[in-house]
């Protein structure tokens, strides 16, 4: 039987499952030491009233004649497609149409997915440090080479650090694929939109692609920093952009997201949103018809209020974590339109020895920034998603053992 | 930008998709003409109390701090594993484990994406007519070929047919894999334990995978005929097996489905099961909690009992079907543990030709079985899943026409 040796080579576990492995062995042997979770980018916070209402009523319609739906459109429920293309796009000056968007169980799924579109030999660039997902996915499909000291030896790598205050280079070869993620995950950083037409203009003069994850666009309140990559001119013709609810509205456990793939995306006159298309009706069968309900709602005038208080909440504990460190002399980054902090490790201590550190000593978990990349390495993630009391204390826990 | 060509040179429509399409324009030009659909395999029936129930108060508990469920584990929740591990598998003999168990949001997800697993050069077999997305999914990653007069140049099919009794030859040339559908789609028809048995033995002798989608098994009214394929000697070393809720208790618009991988099942030392670990962890982010818990609540002895009475409405349409068809004198197979009936179009009629012929005389939709591959041509299939009402009208339709 010929298996895809490349599944069986990649080295170690996923990243977030590490991180659990450790975190529960810790537990087991102190089950007396509380364990604050800055961990994994999972959210506390409630559905909001308004989703939670949707939700559960289209659940309990499921058992009526009149409600039940059975299989829905492959890309998503016209009612849904429509608010998204309305509210997310349309209303703020960007046309992207109904058709242009897929609905999915969430932006994860898509980020490894997208990949299938890519031939087998297609080149491929991510930022570094980046989130895991891009990487495995192409190293799954045997795209990347050989993974030796950390490094894909096939995968073009965009270092981004304190030095180039976490911009990306451009790739000095031609790739056919960028992976963008902004506001980025793991850094906490943003791209002002000069920055990311840099991204565009070379993406378009060298008939690649960007794929671009914008899973974190809801905590942008800088209208200077670009929600959606179609704000920059001719991305339409070279970009990919991925959604989630996860973030905007709690749904890490509700799943739902969507990806945006214009008409006017073609290579080698094949559009891209006509075999995406394909690829979903036959890989995919939809989402959840009550899920659909609730992502729906968010966009609705209480959803709306009622989820920005939610991320309002999140943008406060950001800011102690991130205030917190810098106050405390620490390098921090990131962490103003996103609910993630990145910091140095001090005294450039490994990322995991700082992991091992934080969590024996303060019973803090984190994500150490090697998990991310290679330049990564020295760096620390905190995430936001904790209430507000826990993060005030896994902040004071910190600082004292630094 | 180098991509996927073969996504792009894919044959057609999803064949769904093109039946959705002309049924539409039917529609579209016959406004006044009610339509009864026997053709795409939903249902029509809602989801059952005790579903409905654990659904709406888990989407109602999403709303609360102490309900609120984010990120759940990657492989499903505890509690639905331990259900399916026990219900469907160790309380009927076979010992499958919790940890041999990935929740899903489908089968038709798993089916398309299990190939993931294989070599770009694994040769793969598949019974002739089959459901498409085995093939499309292994089409797309380019292991089938090229596409002419109605075949994949390097697919190996198993005719199916009148004159085999629906029972698929053992493949002629060893092949590294084999898609078995029981009860079948599209057929309707079953294989005893000892054809099965043959099947198994042939993969264990020639170190081969069968991929067995059980997604029809509550449709099984007979001890002979397996409900599982592990419950014959040596399949947990060569097979795996996909189940879905979606006929089992309706599911076709919550989506929920689970694959099994025994630990057993080793190729070349590598586990099957810790690959599709790696793969799901890296490349899915589990199942919308709340659906999880209405799966959970199929396992209730309330649950268990509304379950049945939907399955006997559903298993009365397909006699009625079946009945009426074979006393007109039309070869009808199948409908017996299945909800799918399977009959000779009239005078060796083209299926697509027979299709228009319904739905324009008839406006009874069905699926023609050539959509299926090349030895469903010729051949028409007819669900059980509409209402008893629109089935009785429906064959009587279909007589009056034959």
């Amino acid at each position: 039987m010929k298996l895809n040796k490349s599944i069986a080579a990649l080295p170690a576990g996923y990243l977030f499952a590490e991180v659990a492995k450790r975190v529960n062995t810790f537990i087991a042997a102190n089950p007396d030491k509380p364990v604050l979770r800055l961990g994994i980018g999972d959210v506390t916070r409630p559905l909001v009233p308004a989703v939670t209402d949707a939700f559960a009523n289209a659940a309990r319609a499921m058992g009526t004649k009149e409600g039940f739906h059975g299989y829905g459109p492959d890309f998503g429920y016209q009612f849904l497609l429509s608010a998204i293309a309305k509210n997310d796009y349309q209303n703020k000056g960007v046309m992207i149409g109904e058709d242009e968007i897929f609905l999915s169980d969430g932006a994860k799924t898509d980020c490894g997915a997208l990949q299938e579109l890519f031939a087998a030999d297609a080149t491929i660039a991510v930022t570094d440090p980046v989130y895991p997902v891009y990487i495995d996915a192409n190293a799954m499909a045997g795209r990347l080479g050989v993974y030796e000291n950390g490094r894909w030896s096939k995968l073009t790598y965009l270092p981004c650090n304190k030095e180039n205050s976490f911009v990306p280079p451009l790739p000095e070869k031609r790739v056919d694929v960028i992976y963008l993620c902004y506001p980025n995950n793991p850094t906490g950083t943003v791209l002002t939109k000069e920055q990311l037409k840099k991204f565009v203009d070379w993406a378009l003069e060298n008939e690649a692609l960007i794929i671009y994850d914008a899973a974190y666009k809801a905590f942008i309140t800088d209208d200077e920093i670009p929600f959606s990559i179609y704000q920059i001119p001719g991305a339409d013709k070279c970009a990919i952009e991925c959604c989630s609810y996860s973030k905007t509205a709690g749904f890490t456990g509700t799943r739902c997201g969507y990806t945006v793939i214009p008409k006017a995306l073609c290579f080698d006159g094949l559009s891209l949103n006509k075999m995406w298309g394909r690829r979903m009706a036959s890989k995919f069968n939809g989402v959840s018809y009550p899920v659909q309900k609730a992502a729906e709602a968010i966009y609705t005038p209480e959803g709306q209020v009622q989820i920005e208080e939610c991320l309002a909440y999140y943008r406060v504990n950001a800011m102690i974590i991130r205030d917190g460190l810098i106050k405390a002399g620490i390098d921090a980054f990131g962490g103003v339109h996103s609910p993630y902090v990145w910091m140095k490790t001090p005294g450039d201590m490994k990322s995991w020895d700082f992991f091992d550190l934080l969590l024996n000593q303060a019973q803090v978990v984190g994500t150490p920034g090697e998990g991310f990349g290679p330049s990564g390495e020295g760096y620390f993630r905190l995430t936001a998603f904790n209430t507000l009391e826990n993060t005030k204390e896994a902040v004071e826990r910190v600082l004292k053992v630094l």
